[in-house]
Protein backbone atom coordinates (compact mmCIF):
# COMPACT_ATOMS: atom_id res chain seq x y z
CA UNK A 1 0.00 0.00 0.00
CA UNK A 2 1.51 3.04 -0.71
CA UNK A 3 0.95 6.70 1.10
CA UNK A 4 -0.61 9.23 -1.43
CA UNK A 5 -0.09 12.56 -0.76
CA UNK A 6 -3.36 13.34 0.64
CA UNK A 7 -3.16 11.11 3.26
CA UNK A 8 -0.47 13.41 4.83
CA UNK A 9 -1.59 16.30 7.22
CA UNK A 10 0.48 19.53 7.21
CA UNK A 11 3.39 18.14 9.23
CA UNK A 12 4.09 15.89 6.13
CA UNK A 13 3.54 13.06 8.20
CA UNK A 14 0.03 10.49 7.79
CA UNK A 15 -2.50 11.99 8.78
CA UNK A 16 -3.65 9.46 12.33
CA UNK A 17 -7.02 8.50 11.50
CA UNK A 18 -5.79 7.11 8.01
CA UNK A 19 -4.51 4.37 9.74
CA UNK A 20 -7.42 3.31 11.09
CA UNK A 21 -9.04 3.49 7.93
CA UNK A 22 -6.09 0.94 6.50
CA UNK A 23 -7.06 -1.12 9.98
CA UNK A 24 -10.40 -1.28 8.63
CA UNK A 25 -9.80 -2.01 5.11
CA UNK A 26 -6.94 -5.08 6.67
CA UNK A 27 -10.27 -6.51 8.41
CA UNK A 28 -12.15 -6.43 5.33
CA UNK A 29 -9.17 -7.61 3.48
CA UNK A 30 -9.17 -10.88 5.94
CA UNK A 31 -12.69 -10.94 6.32
CA UNK A 32 -12.85 -11.59 1.76
CA UNK A 33 -9.73 -13.83 1.72
CA UNK A 34 -11.70 -15.57 4.48
CA UNK A 35 -14.72 -16.18 2.32
CA UNK A 36 -16.62 -13.69 4.83
CA UNK A 37 -16.79 -10.59 2.61
CA UNK A 38 -20.00 -8.04 3.01
CA UNK A 39 -22.02 -9.40 0.78
CA UNK A 40 -21.80 -12.90 2.05
CA UNK A 41 -22.24 -11.65 5.71
CA UNK A 42 -25.37 -9.66 4.83
CA UNK A 43 -26.16 -11.81 2.58
CA UNK A 44 -25.91 -15.30 4.14
CA UNK A 45 -26.23 -14.02 7.96
CA UNK A 46 -27.95 -10.77 7.69
CA UNK A 47 -24.62 -9.54 9.78
CA UNK A 48 -22.55 -6.86 10.27
CA UNK A 49 -19.23 -6.53 12.30
CA UNK A 50 -19.78 -2.76 13.49
CA UNK A 51 -16.82 -1.40 15.83
CA UNK A 52 -17.28 -1.16 19.82
CA UNK A 53 -13.45 -0.45 20.41
CA UNK A 54 -10.23 0.61 18.51
CA UNK A 55 -6.63 1.37 19.69
CA UNK A 56 -3.18 2.37 18.34
CA UNK A 57 0.44 2.95 18.95
CA UNK A 58 2.17 5.04 16.71
CA UNK A 59 6.07 4.06 16.49
CA UNK A 60 7.34 6.35 13.56
CA UNK A 61 6.05 8.30 11.10
CA UNK A 62 5.29 7.46 7.17
CA UNK A 63 5.02 9.67 4.36
CA UNK A 64 3.86 9.99 0.54
CA UNK A 65 5.64 7.60 -1.40
CA UNK A 66 6.45 5.41 1.14
CA UNK A 67 4.92 1.66 0.78
CA UNK A 68 3.53 0.05 4.32
CA UNK A 69 2.43 -2.89 4.81
CA UNK A 70 -0.61 -3.79 6.58
CA UNK A 71 -1.09 -7.33 8.39
CA UNK A 72 -4.12 -8.04 9.93
CA UNK A 73 -5.57 -10.89 11.92
CA UNK A 74 -7.50 -12.28 14.36
CA UNK A 75 -6.48 -12.52 17.63
CA UNK A 76 -9.26 -13.39 19.77
CA UNK A 77 -12.88 -14.87 19.32
CA UNK A 78 -15.59 -14.15 21.98
CA UNK A 79 -19.11 -15.34 22.14
CA UNK A 80 -20.66 -12.13 20.63
CA UNK A 81 -17.16 -10.35 19.64
CA UNK A 82 -13.66 -10.81 18.21
CA UNK A 83 -10.83 -8.67 18.25
CA UNK A 84 -8.76 -8.18 15.01
CA UNK A 85 -4.94 -7.24 15.79
CA UNK A 86 -3.30 -4.54 13.08
CA UNK A 87 0.98 -4.27 12.35
CA UNK A 88 1.90 -1.38 9.95
CA UNK A 89 5.01 -1.53 8.54
CA UNK A 90 7.76 0.12 6.77
CA UNK A 91 10.83 -2.47 5.54
CA UNK A 92 11.55 -3.55 9.07
CA UNK A 93 10.53 -0.75 10.54
CA UNK A 94 7.16 -0.80 12.85
CA UNK A 95 5.47 2.25 11.92
CA UNK A 96 1.77 1.62 14.05
CA UNK A 97 0.12 -1.49 15.99
CA UNK A 98 -3.21 -1.60 16.90
CA UNK A 99 -6.40 -3.78 17.21
CA UNK A 100 -9.98 -3.33 17.08
CA UNK A 101 -12.89 -5.13 18.70
CA UNK A 102 -16.30 -5.98 16.53
CA UNK A 103 -18.75 -7.35 17.37
CA UNK A 104 -21.69 -9.71 15.25
CA UNK A 105 -24.20 -7.28 14.99
CA UNK A 106 -28.21 -7.97 13.54
CA UNK A 107 -30.12 -5.00 12.19
CA UNK A 108 -33.05 -4.26 14.07
CA UNK A 109 -35.80 -4.28 11.73
CA UNK A 110 -38.06 -0.51 11.25
CA UNK A 111 -40.05 1.31 9.60
CA UNK A 112 -37.99 1.89 5.69
CA UNK A 113 -36.80 5.83 5.56
CA UNK A 114 -36.85 5.85 9.77
CA UNK A 115 -34.90 8.66 10.46
CA UNK A 116 -31.82 8.20 13.07
CA UNK A 117 -29.02 5.54 12.94
CA UNK A 118 -30.05 1.99 11.55
CA UNK A 119 -30.42 0.12 14.75
CA UNK A 120 -28.47 -2.91 15.71
CA UNK A 121 -28.54 -5.66 18.28
CA UNK A 122 -25.87 -7.75 19.35
CA UNK A 123 -25.86 -11.92 18.32
CA UNK A 124 -23.55 -15.04 19.23
CA UNK A 125 -21.38 -15.56 16.85
CA UNK A 126 -22.66 -18.26 14.43
CA UNK A 127 -20.34 -22.18 15.00
CA UNK A 128 -19.85 -21.63 10.99
CA UNK A 129 -18.17 -18.37 11.27
CA UNK A 130 -16.42 -19.42 14.32
CA UNK A 131 -14.35 -21.67 12.93
CA UNK A 132 -13.49 -19.85 10.05
CA UNK A 133 -12.37 -17.15 12.35
CA UNK A 134 -10.53 -19.69 14.45
CA UNK A 135 -8.84 -20.64 11.41
CA UNK A 136 -8.26 -17.45 9.52
CA UNK A 137 -4.85 -16.84 8.81
CA UNK A 138 -3.33 -13.01 9.00
CA UNK A 139 -4.11 -11.18 5.74
CA UNK A 140 -2.31 -8.08 4.23
CA UNK A 141 -4.53 -5.49 2.79
CA UNK B 1 -16.94 26.16 8.58
CA UNK B 2 -13.35 25.98 10.22
CA UNK B 3 -10.38 23.88 8.48
CA UNK B 4 -9.06 21.63 10.54
CA UNK B 5 -5.66 20.14 10.46
CA UNK B 6 -6.54 16.92 8.56
CA UNK B 7 -8.45 18.57 6.04
CA UNK B 8 -4.54 20.08 4.65
CA UNK B 9 -2.06 18.28 2.46
CA UNK B 10 1.51 18.27 3.03
CA UNK B 11 1.76 21.51 1.39
CA UNK B 12 -0.17 23.16 4.54
CA UNK B 13 -3.16 23.89 2.10
CA UNK B 14 -6.63 22.16 1.50
CA UNK B 15 -6.30 18.88 -0.02
CA UNK B 16 -8.42 19.99 -3.11
CA UNK B 17 -10.84 16.83 -2.59
CA UNK B 18 -12.07 18.23 0.54
CA UNK B 19 -14.07 20.85 -1.03
CA UNK B 20 -15.97 18.37 -2.91
CA UNK B 21 -16.68 16.85 0.32
CA UNK B 22 -18.31 20.46 1.38
CA UNK B 23 -20.04 20.64 -1.72
CA UNK B 24 -21.89 17.68 -0.97
CA UNK B 25 -22.42 18.56 2.57
CA UNK B 26 -23.57 21.92 1.09
CA UNK B 27 -26.25 20.36 -0.95
CA UNK B 28 -27.52 18.17 1.53
CA UNK B 29 -27.58 21.12 4.00
CA UNK B 30 -29.96 22.72 1.38
CA UNK B 31 -31.83 20.25 0.66
CA UNK B 32 -32.71 19.38 3.99
CA UNK B 33 -33.52 23.29 4.66
CA UNK B 34 -36.27 22.67 1.62
CA UNK B 35 -37.84 19.92 3.32
CA UNK B 36 -35.85 17.52 1.04
CA UNK B 37 -33.65 15.60 3.78
CA UNK B 38 -32.06 12.03 2.61
CA UNK B 39 -34.96 10.39 5.00
CA UNK B 40 -37.59 12.13 3.36
CA UNK B 41 -36.14 11.63 -0.37
CA UNK B 42 -35.89 7.95 0.38
CA UNK B 43 -39.60 7.68 2.15
CA UNK B 44 -41.59 9.47 -0.04
CA UNK B 45 -39.77 9.58 -3.20
CA UNK B 46 -37.70 6.67 -2.56
CA UNK B 47 -35.35 8.52 -4.02
CA UNK B 48 -31.26 9.41 -4.64
CA UNK B 49 -29.93 12.14 -6.36
CA UNK B 50 -26.23 10.51 -7.54
CA UNK B 51 -23.73 12.78 -9.19
CA UNK B 52 -23.46 12.83 -12.67
CA UNK B 53 -20.90 15.56 -13.16
CA UNK B 54 -18.78 17.68 -10.69
CA UNK B 55 -16.02 20.64 -11.38
CA UNK B 56 -14.60 23.46 -9.63
CA UNK B 57 -12.21 26.21 -10.00
CA UNK B 58 -9.45 26.70 -7.17
CA UNK B 59 -9.37 30.51 -6.88
CA UNK B 60 -6.98 30.99 -3.65
CA UNK B 61 -5.75 28.63 -0.75
CA UNK B 62 -6.74 27.91 2.38
CA UNK B 63 -5.64 26.39 5.37
CA UNK B 64 -5.87 24.87 8.66
CA UNK B 65 -7.87 27.67 11.35
CA UNK B 66 -9.15 29.30 8.22
CA UNK B 67 -13.06 29.76 8.62
CA UNK B 68 -14.72 29.18 5.07
CA UNK B 69 -18.42 29.67 4.16
CA UNK B 70 -19.77 27.42 1.94
CA UNK B 71 -22.90 28.48 -0.56
CA UNK B 72 -24.67 26.08 -2.23
CA UNK B 73 -27.90 26.50 -4.43
CA UNK B 74 -29.95 25.15 -7.12
CA UNK B 75 -28.94 26.75 -10.55
CA UNK B 76 -30.86 24.77 -12.73
CA UNK B 77 -33.88 22.48 -12.69
CA UNK B 78 -33.81 19.78 -15.83
CA UNK B 79 -36.26 16.91 -16.39
CA UNK B 80 -33.97 14.32 -14.99
CA UNK B 81 -31.02 16.73 -13.64
CA UNK B 82 -30.58 19.21 -11.84
CA UNK B 83 -26.97 21.98 -11.69
CA UNK B 84 -26.05 22.94 -7.78
CA UNK B 85 -23.70 25.79 -8.12
CA UNK B 86 -21.42 26.11 -5.05
CA UNK B 87 -19.22 28.62 -3.86
CA UNK B 88 -16.68 28.59 -1.32
CA UNK B 89 -15.52 32.20 0.32
CA UNK B 90 -13.18 33.32 3.22
CA UNK B 91 -14.62 36.58 3.88
CA UNK B 92 -13.93 38.51 0.86
CA UNK B 93 -12.36 36.19 -0.91
CA UNK B 94 -13.29 33.45 -3.51
CA UNK B 95 -11.37 30.30 -2.59
CA UNK B 96 -13.56 28.04 -4.52
CA UNK B 97 -16.36 27.97 -7.13
CA UNK B 98 -17.71 24.49 -8.41
CA UNK B 99 -20.74 22.89 -9.29
CA UNK B 100 -22.53 19.70 -9.21
CA UNK B 101 -25.00 17.49 -11.93
CA UNK B 102 -27.36 15.20 -10.28
CA UNK B 103 -30.05 13.31 -11.46
CA UNK B 104 -33.26 11.97 -9.71
CA UNK B 105 -32.74 8.19 -9.34
CA UNK B 106 -34.90 5.40 -8.15
CA UNK B 107 -33.55 2.06 -7.47
CA UNK B 108 -33.76 -1.02 -9.53
CA UNK B 109 -35.00 -3.49 -7.03
CA UNK B 110 -32.82 -6.64 -7.17
CA UNK B 111 -31.72 -9.52 -4.55
CA UNK B 112 -30.52 -8.51 -1.18
CA UNK B 113 -26.95 -9.45 -1.03
CA UNK B 114 -25.97 -9.16 -4.45
CA UNK B 115 -22.62 -8.42 -5.44
CA UNK B 116 -21.65 -5.30 -7.10
CA UNK B 117 -23.06 -1.25 -6.57
CA UNK B 118 -26.04 -0.93 -5.89
CA UNK B 119 -28.45 -0.32 -9.48
CA UNK B 120 -30.18 2.77 -10.15
CA UNK B 121 -32.08 4.53 -13.34
CA UNK B 122 -33.01 7.76 -13.76
CA UNK B 123 -36.44 9.36 -13.55
CA UNK B 124 -38.45 12.28 -13.83
CA UNK B 125 -38.12 14.65 -11.01
CA UNK B 126 -41.32 14.69 -9.69
CA UNK B 127 -43.72 18.00 -9.80
CA UNK B 128 -43.52 18.54 -6.14
CA UNK B 129 -40.07 18.16 -6.00
CA UNK B 130 -39.40 20.85 -9.29
CA UNK B 131 -41.44 23.58 -7.37
CA UNK B 132 -39.36 23.27 -4.05
CA UNK B 133 -36.27 23.46 -6.44
CA UNK B 134 -37.50 26.31 -8.15
CA UNK B 135 -38.09 28.00 -4.85
CA UNK B 136 -34.80 27.06 -3.34
CA UNK B 137 -33.05 29.67 -1.83
CA UNK B 138 -29.05 29.80 -0.74
CA UNK B 139 -28.00 27.72 1.68
CA UNK B 140 -25.09 27.42 3.75
CA UNK B 141 -23.44 24.46 5.16
CA UNK C 1 -20.78 19.36 14.38
CA UNK C 2 -23.17 17.92 11.88
CA UNK C 3 -22.52 14.84 10.76
CA UNK C 4 -22.27 14.75 6.69
CA UNK C 5 -23.45 12.30 4.10
CA UNK C 6 -19.86 11.21 3.24
CA UNK C 7 -18.54 10.72 6.98
CA UNK C 8 -20.61 7.87 6.53
CA UNK C 9 -20.29 4.19 5.56
CA UNK C 10 -22.22 1.52 3.44
CA UNK C 11 -23.97 0.86 6.48
CA UNK C 12 -25.24 4.28 7.14
CA UNK C 13 -23.21 4.86 10.01
CA UNK C 14 -20.28 7.58 10.59
CA UNK C 15 -17.54 5.74 9.20
CA UNK C 16 -15.09 5.28 12.51
CA UNK C 17 -11.98 6.83 11.55
CA UNK C 18 -14.09 9.52 11.03
CA UNK C 19 -14.32 10.10 15.13
CA UNK C 20 -10.43 10.49 15.16
CA UNK C 21 -10.29 13.37 12.71
CA UNK C 22 -12.78 14.77 15.04
CA UNK C 23 -10.67 13.95 18.10
CA UNK C 24 -7.67 15.44 16.42
CA UNK C 25 -10.05 18.41 15.72
CA UNK C 26 -10.63 18.83 19.04
CA UNK C 27 -7.43 19.00 20.18
CA UNK C 28 -6.38 21.97 17.96
CA UNK C 29 -9.69 23.75 18.68
CA UNK C 30 -9.07 23.23 22.47
CA UNK C 31 -5.48 24.35 21.86
CA UNK C 32 -6.14 27.06 19.99
CA UNK C 33 -8.68 28.68 22.33
CA UNK C 34 -5.58 28.47 24.74
CA UNK C 35 -3.75 30.80 22.71
CA UNK C 36 -1.59 27.66 20.98
CA UNK C 37 -3.01 27.27 17.52
CA UNK C 38 -0.14 25.46 15.38
CA UNK C 39 1.21 28.69 14.06
CA UNK C 40 1.94 29.78 17.76
CA UNK C 41 3.45 26.48 18.73
CA UNK C 42 5.91 26.57 15.28
CA UNK C 43 6.91 30.18 15.37
CA UNK C 44 7.45 30.53 19.04
CA UNK C 45 8.68 26.92 20.42
CA UNK C 46 8.86 25.20 17.17
CA UNK C 47 7.50 22.68 18.22
CA UNK C 48 4.69 19.75 17.11
CA UNK C 49 2.47 17.91 18.99
CA UNK C 50 2.58 13.84 17.06
CA UNK C 51 0.26 11.40 18.50
CA UNK C 52 2.29 8.36 19.89
CA UNK C 53 -1.50 6.68 21.24
CA UNK C 54 -4.84 6.87 20.30
CA UNK C 55 -8.11 4.62 21.34
CA UNK C 56 -11.53 5.03 21.58
CA UNK C 57 -14.66 3.25 22.73
CA UNK C 58 -17.94 3.08 19.88
CA UNK C 59 -20.84 3.42 22.90
CA UNK C 60 -23.86 4.11 20.04
CA UNK C 61 -23.81 4.67 16.69
CA UNK C 62 -24.52 8.08 14.49
CA UNK C 63 -25.61 8.75 11.07
CA UNK C 64 -25.88 11.92 8.89
CA UNK C 65 -27.94 15.11 10.03
CA UNK C 66 -26.90 14.24 13.58
CA UNK C 67 -25.64 17.32 15.47
CA UNK C 68 -22.59 15.58 17.66
CA UNK C 69 -21.08 17.94 20.18
CA UNK C 70 -17.33 17.15 20.52
CA UNK C 71 -15.66 17.85 24.07
CA UNK C 72 -11.90 17.89 24.22
CA UNK C 73 -9.98 18.70 27.58
CA UNK C 74 -6.03 17.66 28.84
CA UNK C 75 -6.55 14.69 31.07
CA UNK C 76 -2.62 14.84 32.39
CA UNK C 77 0.46 16.46 31.71
CA UNK C 78 3.54 14.89 31.81
CA UNK C 79 7.29 15.44 31.14
CA UNK C 80 7.16 15.30 27.50
CA UNK C 81 3.85 13.99 26.80
CA UNK C 82 0.02 15.09 27.69
CA UNK C 83 -2.75 12.87 27.28
CA UNK C 84 -5.98 14.46 25.69
CA UNK C 85 -9.26 12.83 26.47
CA UNK C 86 -12.74 13.18 24.09
CA UNK C 87 -16.09 12.76 24.46
CA UNK C 88 -18.70 13.20 22.03
CA UNK C 89 -22.49 12.64 22.35
CA UNK C 90 -25.41 13.54 20.24
CA UNK C 91 -28.24 14.88 22.80
CA UNK C 92 -27.89 13.06 26.08
CA UNK C 93 -26.34 10.27 24.94
CA UNK C 94 -22.78 9.27 24.76
CA UNK C 95 -21.88 8.46 21.07
CA UNK C 96 -17.89 7.98 21.29
CA UNK C 97 -15.40 8.41 24.09
CA UNK C 98 -11.84 8.29 23.56
CA UNK C 99 -8.18 9.66 24.39
CA UNK C 100 -5.03 10.69 22.73
CA UNK C 101 -1.42 10.53 23.67
CA UNK C 102 0.70 13.52 22.40
CA UNK C 103 4.53 14.15 22.81
CA UNK C 104 6.12 17.54 23.02
CA UNK C 105 8.12 16.98 19.67
CA UNK C 106 11.08 18.88 18.03
CA UNK C 107 11.86 18.61 14.28
CA UNK C 108 15.44 17.43 13.51
CA UNK C 109 17.31 19.43 11.06
CA UNK C 110 18.01 17.51 7.89
CA UNK C 111 18.62 18.41 4.37
CA UNK C 112 15.79 20.11 2.81
CA UNK C 113 13.89 18.34 -0.14
CA UNK C 114 15.71 14.80 1.87
CA UNK C 115 13.15 12.11 1.16
CA UNK C 116 11.39 10.08 4.06
CA UNK C 117 9.15 11.46 6.97
CA UNK C 118 10.31 14.96 8.51
CA UNK C 119 12.62 13.39 11.68
CA UNK C 120 11.55 15.04 14.73
CA UNK C 121 12.51 14.19 18.70
CA UNK C 122 10.97 14.60 21.79
CA UNK C 123 11.33 17.09 24.33
CA UNK C 124 10.20 18.22 27.56
CA UNK C 125 7.15 20.82 27.37
CA UNK C 126 8.20 24.07 28.35
CA UNK C 127 7.18 25.61 31.75
CA UNK C 128 4.98 27.85 30.21
CA UNK C 129 3.06 25.43 27.87
CA UNK C 130 2.68 23.40 31.33
CA UNK C 131 1.20 26.02 32.99
CA UNK C 132 -1.24 26.26 30.09
CA UNK C 133 -2.27 22.65 30.10
CA UNK C 134 -2.97 22.83 33.81
CA UNK C 135 -5.34 25.61 33.06
CA UNK C 136 -6.99 24.57 29.68
CA UNK C 137 -10.44 24.23 30.46
CA UNK C 138 -12.60 21.71 28.50
CA UNK C 139 -13.13 23.19 24.68
CA UNK C 140 -15.43 22.34 21.83
CA UNK C 141 -15.14 21.51 18.09
CA UNK D 1 -6.77 0.02 -6.66
CA UNK D 2 -8.91 -1.84 -4.43
CA UNK D 3 -12.47 0.38 -3.55
CA UNK D 4 -12.72 -0.46 0.45
CA UNK D 5 -15.69 0.04 2.58
CA UNK D 6 -14.94 3.23 4.17
CA UNK D 7 -14.25 4.71 0.24
CA UNK D 8 -18.25 4.29 0.13
CA UNK D 9 -21.03 6.58 1.12
CA UNK D 10 -23.98 5.28 2.58
CA UNK D 11 -25.68 4.52 -0.45
CA UNK D 12 -23.28 1.77 -0.84
CA UNK D 13 -21.17 3.87 -3.21
CA UNK D 14 -17.86 5.36 -3.69
CA UNK D 15 -18.48 8.72 -2.13
CA UNK D 16 -17.17 11.02 -5.34
CA UNK D 17 -14.98 12.99 -3.34
CA UNK D 18 -12.20 9.63 -3.02
CA UNK D 19 -12.06 9.90 -6.97
CA UNK D 20 -10.29 13.31 -6.82
CA UNK D 21 -8.38 11.87 -4.38
CA UNK D 22 -7.22 8.84 -6.89
CA UNK D 23 -6.95 11.52 -9.29
CA UNK D 24 -4.58 12.77 -7.17
CA UNK D 25 -2.72 9.67 -6.52
CA UNK D 26 -2.41 9.37 -10.26
CA UNK D 27 -1.29 12.35 -10.64
CA UNK D 28 1.83 11.67 -8.15
CA UNK D 29 1.83 8.08 -9.41
CA UNK D 30 2.53 9.62 -12.73
CA UNK D 31 4.69 12.35 -11.51
CA UNK D 32 7.01 9.81 -9.81
CA UNK D 33 7.40 7.64 -12.25
CA UNK D 34 8.77 10.10 -14.59
CA UNK D 35 11.20 11.02 -11.96
CA UNK D 36 9.37 14.29 -10.84
CA UNK D 37 8.47 12.83 -7.31
CA UNK D 38 7.74 15.85 -4.41
CA UNK D 39 11.08 15.47 -2.45
CA UNK D 40 12.70 16.19 -6.53
CA UNK D 41 10.30 18.84 -7.45
CA UNK D 42 11.16 20.53 -4.28
CA UNK D 43 15.01 19.94 -3.73
CA UNK D 44 15.63 20.56 -7.63
CA UNK D 45 13.17 23.27 -8.67
CA UNK D 46 11.73 24.38 -5.39
CA UNK D 47 8.54 23.86 -6.91
CA UNK D 48 4.49 22.79 -5.94
CA UNK D 49 2.08 21.71 -9.04
CA UNK D 50 -1.15 23.42 -6.82
CA UNK D 51 -4.81 22.81 -9.00
CA UNK D 52 -6.54 25.48 -10.51
CA UNK D 53 -9.69 23.27 -11.85
CA UNK D 54 -10.95 19.99 -11.74
CA UNK D 55 -13.63 18.45 -13.09
CA UNK D 56 -15.16 15.39 -13.91
CA UNK D 57 -18.20 12.96 -15.00
CA UNK D 58 -19.44 10.13 -13.46
CA UNK D 59 -20.32 6.98 -15.98
CA UNK D 60 -21.00 4.10 -13.33
CA UNK D 61 -21.09 3.73 -9.79
CA UNK D 62 -18.41 1.04 -8.27
CA UNK D 63 -18.49 -0.40 -4.66
CA UNK D 64 -16.72 -1.85 -2.03
CA UNK D 65 -14.43 -4.89 -3.36
CA UNK D 66 -14.36 -2.89 -6.66
CA UNK D 67 -11.29 -3.04 -8.32
CA UNK D 68 -10.27 -0.07 -10.32
CA UNK D 69 -7.83 0.82 -12.77
CA UNK D 70 -6.63 4.70 -12.60
CA UNK D 71 -4.96 5.58 -16.00
CA UNK D 72 -3.38 9.38 -15.61
CA UNK D 73 -1.58 10.70 -18.54
CA UNK D 74 -0.28 14.73 -19.42
CA UNK D 75 -3.08 15.64 -21.92
CA UNK D 76 -1.52 19.17 -22.37
CA UNK D 77 1.78 21.47 -21.46
CA UNK D 78 1.53 25.00 -21.46
CA UNK D 79 3.55 27.83 -20.17
CA UNK D 80 2.97 27.55 -17.31
CA UNK D 81 -0.17 25.13 -16.55
CA UNK D 82 -0.36 21.77 -17.70
CA UNK D 83 -3.39 19.52 -18.22
CA UNK D 84 -3.39 15.81 -16.48
CA UNK D 85 -6.63 13.47 -17.77
CA UNK D 86 -7.65 10.59 -15.75
CA UNK D 87 -9.51 7.61 -16.38
CA UNK D 88 -10.79 5.42 -14.08
CA UNK D 89 -12.23 2.17 -15.43
CA UNK D 90 -13.74 -1.70 -13.37
CA UNK D 91 -12.57 -3.94 -15.98
CA UNK D 92 -14.10 -2.53 -19.38
CA UNK D 93 -16.23 -0.50 -17.84
CA UNK D 94 -15.49 3.26 -17.44
CA UNK D 95 -16.71 4.58 -14.21
CA UNK D 96 -15.17 8.09 -14.14
CA UNK D 97 -13.35 10.34 -16.42
CA UNK D 98 -11.83 13.31 -15.68
CA UNK D 99 -9.37 16.12 -15.33
CA UNK D 100 -7.18 18.34 -13.52
CA UNK D 101 -5.55 21.52 -14.68
CA UNK D 102 -2.20 22.33 -12.61
CA UNK D 103 -0.03 25.34 -12.26
CA UNK D 104 3.91 25.50 -11.61
CA UNK D 105 4.15 27.14 -8.09
CA UNK D 106 7.08 28.23 -6.23
CA UNK D 107 6.68 29.39 -2.82
CA UNK D 108 6.77 33.38 -1.82
CA UNK D 109 9.64 33.53 1.02
CA UNK D 110 7.36 34.94 4.22
CA UNK D 111 7.89 34.56 7.94
CA UNK D 112 8.20 31.39 9.39
CA UNK D 113 4.92 30.91 11.36
CA UNK D 114 3.36 33.29 9.74
CA UNK D 115 -0.47 32.91 9.26
CA UNK D 116 -2.49 31.73 6.94
CA UNK D 117 -1.98 29.86 3.73
CA UNK D 118 1.51 29.28 1.98
CA UNK D 119 1.90 31.79 -0.50
CA UNK D 120 2.72 30.93 -3.80
CA UNK D 121 3.07 32.21 -7.34
CA UNK D 122 3.19 30.60 -10.77
CA UNK D 123 6.56 30.31 -13.13
CA UNK D 124 7.01 29.12 -16.49
CA UNK D 125 7.66 25.34 -16.50
CA UNK D 126 10.92 24.51 -16.74
CA UNK D 127 12.47 23.38 -19.79
CA UNK D 128 13.62 20.13 -18.09
CA UNK D 129 10.26 19.48 -17.13
CA UNK D 130 8.81 20.50 -20.12
CA UNK D 131 10.57 18.00 -21.60
CA UNK D 132 9.59 14.72 -19.45
CA UNK D 133 5.96 16.19 -19.35
CA UNK D 134 6.00 15.99 -23.48
CA UNK D 135 7.43 12.46 -23.45
CA UNK D 136 5.46 11.14 -20.24
CA UNK D 137 3.50 8.12 -20.71
CA UNK D 138 0.40 7.29 -19.23
CA UNK D 139 0.97 6.29 -15.60
CA UNK D 140 -1.18 4.10 -13.30
CA UNK D 141 -2.10 4.73 -9.31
Amino acid sequence: MEVSWGDCDAAGVVFYPRYYAWFDAGTHAMLTAAGLDHHTLKRRHGALTPLVKASAGFASPATFGDTLEVRSWIAEVGTKSFRVAHRITLGDRLVVEGEEVRVWALPVAEADGAPGAPRMRTAPIPDEVREIFSGASPGSA
